[in-house]
């Protein structure tokens, strides 16, 4: 099992009917604070608030027709899910998403929104499995996994491959880290296309599975997640780790309180709305200056799916 | 005393090594609650958050190096202030902002930290007239009105044709007005690059000057503005009401609910930190649906210099 480059080029020119072009913003107050050139991949703009629409597009223009007219099937508390959905709206086939109670209730409006079907399960793995196999034996829709599926990650390998495109002269790439679709498709574009980058998984300390495993030299899956980064409380595919190592990715932490001060940097100086999942970037470069120091570093802010009611900084 | 499209291309190459070319971005759903498709140009994400950037540069560009070896001064509760402060920065000269008492917190601090030195003063216009007048006796600095400056109208102006250029099949333009620079230098860019294009100006219910102006035949000065969009509270200018009436611009009112209820609009669709300032254009389009029906409708977000710990769904 394994994704190329190929197929990265392959994604990006089957979602580019249906997917936006972001653009690379830059503040020379932050490269100020940062001691560094930093240049922003804003998906937060992209189609659904989130990078997820490219990897979702992928998946479903990549099916056949027959099996297309099935509809689709994933689990996902955010994100994936309302790029799923608004994928398959594109293809106009149904969609159907598996979401655990207590879900972030924006991101389950935006599904509902963009036209698929909820099922609610239980806050755990495998009753979100079991709800997921039950609506695939009733529909024959087609699970399209998060992060391990090989069309997503290709999809989502995309937008570093844009970057890369606008600002072809990077020293290093960051990408925050969950499951690891984003920093998998991300590293397999960047060393295609600038061999000798740097390239940096960023990762909450409350949920540090990607630390921890590439320290132990295996998979570590067993840690229970605590972080405001609602979008990184995945579990770390073994794809997705194979790739970590497979292209020298190295781990970068920060703490919660460290994210929600790089968001709130990001919210003030860049004027865009990111999600905690997108500042552990800025977070992580912030805390280890000297790494970065006079570089070029793209950041990829991976999404903008925030609740304006419940903003860390005013309670 | 004219602003002609000529000077606005002529800005254009004068700020080019100084400003953002800001992005235009859409989106779906907003497109699909308005009836129509807009196109949002940008200009929060212009350098020090605002289109007031395009104006002040271009005025501090244009002075011979003599005259602005003395600097520059200005009044401005805002953003105006900060551009000012930065652009005088990019010349490498002084500047001074006179403040009236009571200012957005976060706007005096980017004042301060672009370099400028702050004057503050009592909130009345005698009180900024005077503290400006003294300080240009005691400098020699040369005064950049806000928005009836001749280079910072047709600085403004350089947003739009930016705009057209993007996308010159545009049936509708709008912005907001306060002072009135911004819909000036737009107007004329507008009319010159695509004559039959429909312009409005979008105003707070709370500070309805141009649009009391135009009712009347004649300059309203004398009305006391109340409204959230702290950048549109300025007494409009007599060179700006002339380009309203020679443009054909009309104005379109909104009250500061829907003002409040678009800026969370532009927050939560587009990913975009807006100030109430930027929201009353979409406001007065949702209010007026029918006229916009189905038509191309550019709208200029003009800045995004907002207090985070003061958000006004969050208390």
């Amino acid at each position: 099992m394994t994704v190329s480059f190929a197929d990265i080029e392959a994604a990006a020119l089957r979602i580019a009917p249906h997917a936006h072009v972001t653009p690379v913003l830059h503040s020379a107050s932050l490269d100020a604070l940062a001691g560094c050139r930093l240049r922003f991949k804003c998906e937060n703009l992209q189609r659904a608030g989130a990078f997820k629409f490219r990897g979702a597009c992928n998946a479903v223009w990549s099916l056949p027709e027959d099996v297309a007219r099935r509809g689709v099937v994933t689990h996902s508390s955010g994100n994936h899910g309302a790029a799923l959905a608004l994928a398959a709206r594109t293809r106009g086939i149904a969609c159907h998403v598996v979401v655990p109670e207590g879900a972030v209730v924006t991101k389950v409006a935006a599904i509902v929104r963009y036209g698929a079907t909820v099922h609610t399960c239980a806050p755990s793995l495998a009753a979100r499995d079991a709800l997921a196999a039950s609506v695939q034996r009733d529909t024959g829709a087609t699970l399209v996994h998060p992060y391990t599926d090989e069309r997503v990650i290709a999809g989502q390998g995309t937008a570093a491959r844009e970057l890369l495109r606008d600002e072809p002269e990077l020293d290093a790439l960051i990408a925050p880290i969950g499951g690891g679709g984003l920093i998998g498709g991300s590293a397999i574009a960047a060393r295609a296309l600038r061999p000798q980058i740097h390239i940096f998984a960023a990762e909450p300390e409350g949920a540090a599975e990607a630390h921890a495993s590439l320290e132990r030299g295996e998979r570590v899956t067993e840690l229970q997640p605590d972080t405001i980064a609602d979008g990184l409380r995945a579990v770390l595919g073994q794809i997705n780790f194979d790739l970590l190592r497979q292209h020298d990715v190295r781990v970068l932490l920060a703490s919660d309180a460290e994210i929600v001060a790089a968001m709130r940097l990001i919210w003030e100086r860049l004027k865009l709305v990111v999600e905690p999942s997108s500042a552990v970037t800025l977070a992580a470069i912030l805390r280890q200056r000297e790494r970065f120091s006079g570089q070029r570093v793209g950041v990829i802010l991976s999404g903008g799916n925030v609740d304006l009611d419940q903003l860390p900084w005013c309670h």
